[in-house]
């Protein structure tokens, strides 16, 4: 999913959500509306991700190359937005395709289901995938779930409840799997956020000294709090970036493998990972850690792919996507060389306040040539 | 309130809202957070209105030039964010200052007011105004409530709860009374958002070529509702801008004067006025339509202000503030000359979806020097 797919703001009361510990409880429908789901209603969000050649490419090809999977069989796109995926399930030859979404959006997928003349195959269903009722169980979900970096907006969650509600005992996952991968990088952005922050604060002392001085009232008591709440917004919030290649320093390690078939809630209320990356270029600044994922369309054991096609958001030069890659920036930078070896302490759970965004901890040591390890530097990052 | 006053996302479900028709109903209050008050819960946020010199200027001169009504007095402050306004009502002598607030910046308030010693003196309380309880009545309301051209974030409604259930009945009212004014504006922004829809549009067509070429699905269906979204986004949606004093092209007209003791929810639920304005400037452009507001500190005829006070957001090349003014465009411009009138008639309502949002109809007819009047042009605008 884009960007520009709300998630940034707060719940406060009416409802709890899952979180980190395991339990997971009810999400005030209200509440995640105006916090994620609204942004989906739009036309242009929706364009931003069909315009994504890369995802459309992998879907479409999933899909058109193995048509042994739709023909004749029933399909259920999970949050169908414009309607896209459904529309391709029915023209590779699917009986019948429920498709499902939880906005106002289902009504323009209704109109192009009827302009590209499967109205007869495909049926819009708007409501969300935990409350509507299908008449029958499905042969293939299909979904396009994914949030920056695989989990953001915790949208995997319906797909798994989908699954578990309307899949066949024989049925299939399109896609059928999923990793979260992390590299270290180098990147400019380290020092921006760290100027930015600088300057923000020294803007801050300028104004307490200008609100005693005019307005007779000490803010200083406030330098703490408002520190922290700066250095979240410009050093721990990771950011969306489209990194070059040539930004990743080491070798990309894989945090978590999902098996979109067997997987559960609670297997993914934790990503909790050591991994080691050995730096590839010589003599480098390792300012930070950059996340992505793939995915693969590889049916299942029993009734394989007859072409597997992945779906990648590495760094990449010309194949980049809306998805990016998220980025956690470490403050200072560090100075590395060729061989050294990092080993990373990583774990994100979902925010207590927001159910679809993410805590992180990430804890890094260098082992230099020599063999000594550096002492290990803990960071905590926002992804929000 | 400032720019970054959350309101654009809209509600679903869950509880209704204030609207137009003039029926008031229960709000979500978990939605309300998660759409509106959540930004005020930031202290950068606080930092940014703290930091308008003429609205800081505006409420320090107001106390403090008229410390009769507030030397031994109780004060009530109204979404006292830091707790400033409740900080400086009690350095102007107030015997007792309840200070409300919705968000946990009430946690940074109490802070504030302890390391300024006032603590016995000002108790900030945490909660909605329209819940909390006082022991008892004050001699004075004070709150800066106040949105984007006056009404938008309806933060007044609970001004006027809180003078309803706690004002005493000889209390005053800081500020007294508001006005809103209107006035035609040139402004390059007409051609750059029209440039910016037609962009879009042109990229939308070769979008929808693409869509049915590379992956065989046609999207002209959706064609009519993109636009319309597009329209609204680029060319119905208010602006904020700050307004040089030479955009303003013709005299600027009241909307609307609320007397702060004596309004109703009822009065503001709908501001409707039909105003007339003289272009000033010769060979012009009638791009649009400037909005903005001013309150006074005039106290009440009873126990009247010492020294009145103005805060005015008109256009201003030294006074800006952070307010600015909205900003509502006309497409396409029209050309007008000095002398001509320009005949308005603006309907401002709630938006059902979001009761902090506003609905506006504006229609303006010319008439020129021969006397004759042009067809009236009619207009929807949304300040979101």
């Amino acid at each position: 999913m884009s960007r520009r797919a709300n998630g940034g703001t707060t719940t406060a009361g009416g409802g709890s959500t899952s979180t980190g510990n395991g339990t997971a409880t009810t999400v005030d429908k209200g509440v995640d509306f105006a916090n994620y789901f609204c942004t989906y209603a739009f036309l242009y969000h929706q364009k931003e991700m069909l315009s994504d050649r890369v995802r459309m490419d992998a879907y479409y090809n999933s899909v058109f190359s193995n048509k042994h999977h739709f023909v004749g069989k029933t399909v259920l796109d999970v949050g169908t937005g414009s309607g896209i995926l459904a529309i391709w399930s029915a023209q590779a030859g699917a009986k019948k395709v429920y498709a499902v979404e939880a906005t106002k959006m289902a009504e323009h997928a209704r109109e192009l289901v009827k302009a590209n003349n499967l109205q007869d195959v495909v049926e819009v269903i708007e409501g969300s995938i935990e409350d509507i009722t299908l008449p029958e169980k499905v042969d293939v979900i299909i979904s396009e779930w994914m949030g920056y970096f695989l989990l953001r907006e915790s949208m995997f969650d319906s797909v798994i409840c989908a699954r578990d509600r309307w899949l066949k005992p024989t049925g299939v996952m399109y896609p059928s799997h999923a990793r979260m991968w992390l590299a270290p990088i180098r990147s400019g952005l380290a020092d921006h956020k760290m100027s930015d922050y600088e300057g923000c604060m020294d803007d801050w002392h300028g104004f307490v000294t200008e609100t005693k001085s005019y307005y007779g009232v000490d803010m200083s008591v406030l330098t703490k709090p408002f520190s922290e709440e700066q250095k979240k917004y410009y050093l721990q919030n990771s950011l969306w970036n489209n990194l070059h290649p040539n930004q990743v320093v080491g070798t990309p390690a894989i945090l978590k493998e999902i098996d979109c078939l067997t997987v559960t809630v609670e297997d993914i209320l934790k990503v909790e990972a050591t991994v080691s990356s050995t730096i590839i270029k010589e003599d480098t600044r390792l300012c930070g850690f950059g996340g992505w994922f793939d995915v693969h369309f590889k049916g299942r054991n029993e009734n394989p792919a007859e072409c597997e096609v992945e779906l990648t958001t590495a760094p990449s030069v010309d194949d980049g996507t809306h998805w990016g890659q998220q980025v956690f920036l470490l403050h200072p930078p560090v100075r590395v060389t060729e061989g050294n070896e990092i080993l990373v302490n990583f774990s994100m759970s979902r925010s207590e306040e927001n159910h679809r965004l993410m805590n992180v901890d990430l804890a890094y040591e260098i082992k230099v040539s020599s063999g000594k390890m550096l002492p290990p530097v803990r960071n905590k990052f926002y992804i929000e």
